[in-house]
């Protein structure tokens, strides 16, 4: 679902681009159109106190494989398999082959891959630790839930910019998973964070709507406090929701518009005019009916409807074919603190009044703890299992 | 596949891209690298005497669609659904809506959106023509062929640099075909023809072999005969080959480089040190064997081994998920002006002794004529149906 503010140049191009970008501050470099140099790589550092995949940019294509424990599969094993995922993180984060690839040419270094990890609460159980997520969410009134997309001990997150880097670094996880966890299962999704003319836009879903307007800021304070507890931890929700893409599209504009409360085309609240507007939850039209309707998305989903409590937003839009049938949908993605304080309340008002509902169904929930980053020389979830 | 030369300029950046380019060229343009404009929109115009999907790049993300004909689609109705085809060929190729798109926005500019259509020998008979191309390949003695994945009366080949503009374009595609005809099949897949240092690169498959170096060159004399019929139109194979990407990773590199005939580093004939170096079929090692063995890959699919003839060979990567199982594979696209000339030959040598079958199965198959491009007021095979 994009974020509002796109990353920094250095957090984009990471090392590899800042010596060009350096120079073209300086002045020093000037190029004609014709004469660029290819674009520098771009990297994203598999190192930091927090896990770089979080706040990045939505990637263009993303896959989640979440995985169950074997039987076996003890903390101390568990933590041979985080230090050879960690191993996997930095190698492909740098564009290098994994450590034993048997395809080493498909790691490219062009492609912004960042792999997140995630804890799920039997994680902590075999840490003798108290699981930093529930286990489960409470299943919601609309919710159809369906086993194949739910639940998982371990989870992999893995965004590039370009689908073969994905399948190819997934492969590698998986493969290094074999002994001590089996796929529980996948999701593939993709985003398109550009716009018509080029420029860093938020993304649209399936429905057409704009989606993650509402996010605080990448390196704000606000996003900070939203998404980061103090160790450099967070939580994910992962939701797949299916979208009756027919019945929506039977809908007039102005009804679609309606029920999110914002308006397709630019995604500015019904009571503004640009994306970024604070929407008006008081304004009412000429005949004394709020603009943006008490079941209206936009409104419901508002912070100030949570005592300002804010969640941060990502998503990967998702097709699955069966035979020819088409189901399409979202991957929803949120990263927050604390999910009892931050999600649970947001969840629950959504449930019993979002206008969206009529055309949404949600059939997979899932929850991670997300561990802190590593250091060279460390390790993903070393405070747990080291 | 990739081609071995990158369109032109004009080719890739269609009008858009146009003038900028021409400033370039005169000087007048130089900017430092922190103050580029974004990326000029990336439109291939969709009009031609020929499709232009045919010899565009291969894009990051396709989608090809196959449909059997309802019962009542007579040559009238057909002519009805290729005008209302021909008029989302335009408007989405230049990022524009669909005609009664129900997701406007979701059409964007920047992507090199192509869309390319073909007959099955069905649409001929209907016409009351001679069929341009075989209903069916004869099957082979490795194929494993599969209902759910061959046949067809009609395709089309959505690619882009962003899947969801493909899959919101084969979405119009697929409603509009609603009274003609129903979908067949439906195959996704992915390519990356961008190298780690983002110059434009051949490509790799699933194995990490560099997949597409023996095509002739886009643009020279070679390629239209390959290619072209001298109305416009070719001829397209769709193979749809799982890799068994285990087995393949149980053999040494040297083994899956004798069993390519060249090498996985860099795509080098095993006989040259660059991927265009020329093959040396005659070269012996010390003991006297054929450095490219006689069952090599390379070997058997060079055109000296084909009387001289060649084929225009692209592909997309795919990954097909069972619940947590994993198939990986290639979409083998081939074009070429004469199906049992060039294609039938080839592909009974490799059948017989393609040492990469030992990994490989085909699963799919279906051939499809693809009747030339149009121009303004034109529609696509207006020549057959109007």
């Amino acid at each position: 679902m994009g974020t509002p503010v796109k990353p920094s140049r250095r957090q984009l191009f990471g090392y590899a681009g800042a010596a060009a970008a350096g120079a073209a501050v300086t002045g020093a470099a000037t190029v004609a159109l014709d004469k660029q140099p290819p674009p520098a790589s771009r990297l994203i550092s598999p190192y930091g106190d927090r896990q770089p995949g979080v706040a990045a940019s939505s990637p263009r294509h993303g896959e989640l494989v979440a995985f169950n424990l074997k039987p076996g599969t003890d903390k101390a094993a568990l933590g041979r398999l985080m230090r050879l995922w960690s191993a996997n993180v930095v190698a492909l984060g740098n564009g290098q082959p994994a450590p034993g690839d048997t395809a080493p040419e498909l790691a490219t270094a062009n492609t912004a891959l960042t792999t997140t990890v995630g804890f799920g609460a039997r994680v902590f159980e075999l840490a003798g630790n108290k699981p930093a997520a529930p286990d489960d969410l409470p299943v919601m009134r609309h919710d159809r839930l369906q086993d194949e997309w739910s639940g998982g001990d371990l989870l992999i997150l893995v965004g590039a910019d370009d689908e073969l880097s994905v399948v190819h670094a997934v492969r590698r996880f998986v493969a290094d998973a074999k002994p001590f966890a089996v796929p529980a299962w996948r999701q593939t999704g993709f985003w398109n964070s550009t716009g018509p003319d080029g420029k860093p836009v938020t993304g649209r879903n399936l429905f057409g709507q704009v989606d993650g307007t509402g996010n605080p800021a990448v390196g704000t304070p606000e996003f900070d406090a939203t998404v980061w507890a103090a160790d450099g931890s967070t939580t994910l929700v992962v939701r797949r929701i299916k979208l009756n893409l027919d019945t929506w599209d039977e809908r007039t504009r102005s009804e679609q518009e309606r029920a999110i409360g914002r308006k397709l085309s630019t995604g500015a609240p019904l009571t503004g005019t640009a994306e970024h507007d604070e929407l008006d939850l008081e304004a009412r039209d000429a005949e004394g009916r709020p603009v943006i309707a008490a079941n209206a998305h936009a409104r419901l989903s508002h912070h100030s409807e949570n005592d300002g409590r804010r969640i941060f937003r990502k998503g990967l839009n998702y097709v699955h074919d069966s035979g020819t049938t088409r189901e399409s949908g979202l991957i929803f993605l949120s990263y927050q603190a604390d999910i009892a304080g931050q999600f649970l309340p947001l969840l629950a008002r959504l449930d019993a009044a979002d206008a969206l509902n009529e055309w949404t169904t949600t059939i997979g929930s899932a929850v991670f703890a997300i561990p802190p980053g590593f250091q060279p020389g460390g390790w993903l979830g070393q405070k747990v299992l080291g």
